[in-house]
């Protein structure tokens, strides 16, 4: 297996959630635990991917706090966490630009919608302190010397 | 190297995005281009990333439209295209996530602020189409059958 490089001591928070995080599986299992999976078998279902693999990336998901488990019968569910949770934006800004940018306009793809009244959500928008909507252009990043 | 599972033709966006971003080293190469990053050395310089990984993954993100390249003296630098300039709610939300859990309180770490008046941006938040917040639990997958 290709070792790794580790961001975790970066000063960029961008560089240590992606540490944090995983990898792609990773961020796949935590859109499927969004998406209601909790058992083994849902993620490697959805995903298809090797059980191998699949422990280690759920291992290491509780092992963040990303992820936690929780007994149910003989076996376990994993469930998000607050931390977990809170990973809700990012996975809906890759799933908007997903729709924007990786579908030709008749090709059918899944929908994120509220679940009140079955629309889809807002577009997410990066907005100043004053509630004025900023482009990267108008952002500076302030590195730590 | 690890064959990469491919995610081109799943339904999902979050998974096409995974497949068009790359990995980890894609998405910090964007992030840099971000920042201002245009030159090899530049990315190089940041990152750290041996010379044939970054060759490969700024060559993916060319080949993806997501980078463009453009003339430069002898020389050639690497710019966002539209499509890559959209990513931009996918680095703000991985960044304000690591913000808010991969530091402890008193740990210093990059910020990214309004370039008017160096004030931190608002947190990003997902909003049904009436505008009101919506969490998770608040939202449904439609997946094709």
């Amino acid at each position: 297996m290709v070792e790794r490089t580790r961001f975790d001591e970066a000063d960029c928070p961008v560089a240590r959630s992606v540490d944090a995080v995983g990898d792609w599986w990773s961020l796949l299992i935590v859109r499927d635990a969004f998406d209601g999976s909790r058992r083994f078998g849902e993620f490697q279902r959805s995903l298809g991917v090797a059980k191998n693999i699949l422990s280690a990336r759920l291992k290491s998901l509780v092992d963040h706090g990303i992820l936690r488990t929780k007994p149910a019968g003989a076996h376990h569910e994993y469930l998000l966490t607050p931390k977990g949770e809170a990973l809700f934006p990012v996975i809906v800004a890759l799933r908007q630009w997903g729709e924007s940018f990786t579908f030709t306009p008749d090709e059918p793809h899944s929908q994120l919608l509220d679940r009140r009244n079955h629309k889809p959500l807002r577009p997410l928008k990066v907005l100043a302190s004053d509630g004025r909507p900023v482009k990267p252009a108008d952002t500076v990043v302030h590195k730590l010397t």
